[in-house]
């Protein structure tokens, strides 16, 4: 009986999702119906317990959350899956993620198009990169990878599968002038990495504002 | 019994736009007694449930909801309908839109004087335009078109219709120094327009900044 | 039984300067223990309602308000009035104000610095405005008058009466690198001056910085 | 029986800890697992009640407060402590505290990295000051000095104790990168004291911004 798992911890994930929906989208990391968030509920067959399409994450339930499988199609749930479907599907099976998340802040999107042309953003010297999984300190140098826009899902979940490839250390990928990918060991990893993440976006487009005026370099932005 | 309709529908509405208030509220859109909001209750004739004025938005409660007619005169509630009902209406009318929302954001505010000499604010290549009704790619270029506020109202409702006739592709209008007009085929539809734009000013308005310091002009931000 | 008023009014009062508080808390309007907030309880003789001194005002509690008489002695309510009690009794008398609320916000604080020099700060053109007790059209201009902060509270009521009479249509005043002083013929009333002048402050206070950069002046600041 | 006090005080004071928690997550100045809190149980000898490592502190529970030792060994409750537990002892010790705070906002995180090579930063004039201990007048001036990160705790908490030694009238430390340190006489002062500097720090932040591009130099941010 394969589905008893599915049955038993399916609706705890799914409650898990509508909590993390309401704490992004309380922050404003998600508003509009973009970001979409998913958590794998078994392994072999792939299932990705994932936020249905055009949604309020503000006011997600958990009949929102739909079961796919690896190829997107949904094998339980009612509703349509995230267009982006495809590329969590990819993040799950590169990185042996258990959670992908992924989030549309205002500083996302700004820096995610102003280091696009190096093809990321370099951040390092913050003590907030250790709480991204494995870092041990702050002189880590973290590379956010920047893939650039397309609706194309096949052609786009393709480009994200080679910059995961190429960036074997990233914890994170920015798709330009859309917003954060990021994913975890667990839900609560993946939330960490969103938090994380988004304070040192803040941080590093901030303190540019500064050093563009009074010709303070100390922060290595891009590579 | 025409009628009927509207004592079942109206509370519903009335409670919906009670939670817009406190959610736009808790945004900072609506601060003061700014912003109103509406949503069509009839056809025919046309019913307008609206805010009535000089209210506290985050303090709303379903008795805060006037039902009125083409001409802006109440025909059920007590109180007196918002000074912009006629914009409300002539949105309506030209848009065959079924809600419509006012807000009042910082970000709103300072973009409609800044761009107010190019006549409005181009916005093109961010995935979040996608929320647009209607828009399927972050290529769409969304014009904001701005008109120049107006105490008299009968006024600036005929400038508002000759701009909403001049951009019939346009989701919204800017008044200048006074805020966002958008709407939808449906309340939800307004609420997601609000929420897109307010971010999309953020991004543009934060990312001028940089543009500015740095000679980065990547973004073609008015035509 | 002059007090049967007191009685009956005195603890919806404070409830009231309680929501007040909880609400300017959560929007960062009166960090630390800063701010204070008081409402007239009698004209003749005066009595004030006013929060005690040195209270977290998210966490307030009907019995932090006191009441204290013209002189700022306290007439009944255990606790220290706050410091600055004069000035409110001072605005009271001025303006026949109903209620006097004081915030300290960061935009308050860096506009009452940037401008100390004008000896004010001039807003105008924002429909916002309108927001204002009596104010018509967003083509009004508000001078809000920045009063040098002193720790002797005599003299500082002093030179705040000499500004509020300076300005007879003044609806706040600024203490520098201090915060703001507003009123209302009702609690109701000063609550919507304090968030319409925040979110003026923060529009000027933001759209200065485009203007310094791009040689936008569109906006007088200052006289 | 010693342990009689802990056991009726340290409940009351893991509450506190939690609430502390969940407030300053809202204002997003813990977010990931940064920050940690600390308050002395007992005196003699050293019973400090503080956060365990590496949780979400908008959802600590009072399961997650543990009491450690002048050592940081754990003396009750399960968990690891914070790693930085060491640099609370020495700052209790120093300063006769009774509650440690340390908290990651993106404002602490830029001053301390902007004003590193000047060993700190000062901030002077404001009204705001006054809420820290013993600070009687806005024309104080406070001293923040600056440490530089360190991941050796034994190395980091001397340089603390040397820096707490060498400024006895500072009511906080910035560690580069990294955050703030501050401490009361109780836990209320504590706070009190994070929401000031916070306060002060994006004030101080921000007025920064108008400063480098206006020629306007009216605060002496740094000796």
């Amino acid at each position: 009986m394969p589905n008893a798992t599915d049955d038993v911890t399916g609706p705890t994930i799914a409650d898990q999702l509508v909590a993390v929906g309401r704490r992004f989208y309380a922050r404003g990391w998600v508003l509009g119906t973009s970001g979409n968030f998913s958590a794998v509920v078994s392994d072999d067959p792939l299932r990705l317990a994932i936020t249905s399409s055009s949604l309020d994450k503000g006011a997600l339930e958990p009949s929102h959350i739909l079961h796919v499988g690896e190829d997107g199609v949904v094998v339980s749930g009612t509703g349509r899956p995230s267009a982006e479907t495809l590329l969590h599907v990819e993040i799950v099976r590169r990185r042996a993620a258990c959670a992908v998340l992924h989030t549309h802040s205002v500083w996302a999107t700004m820096l995610s198009d102003r280091h696009a042309l190096n093809g990321g953003l370099g951040i390092e010297g913050y003590e907030m990169l250790k709480g991204l999984d494995g870092v041990c300190t702050h002189e880590h140098r973290e590379w956010v990878p920047i893939v650039d826009n397309d609706q194309d899902m096949t052609r786009l979940s393709r480009a994200l599968r080679a910059t995961l490839d190429q960036h074997p250390a990233a914890h994170a990928v920015l798709l330009r002038r859309h917003g954060l990918y990021t994913w975890g060991k667990s839900l609560a990893d993946a939330v960490r990495h969103v938090e994380i993440l988004e304070f040192l976006f803040e941080t590093v487009g901030r303190t540019s504002l500064h050093s563009g005026r009074e010709g303070y370099h100390g922060i290595a932005q891009s590579s």
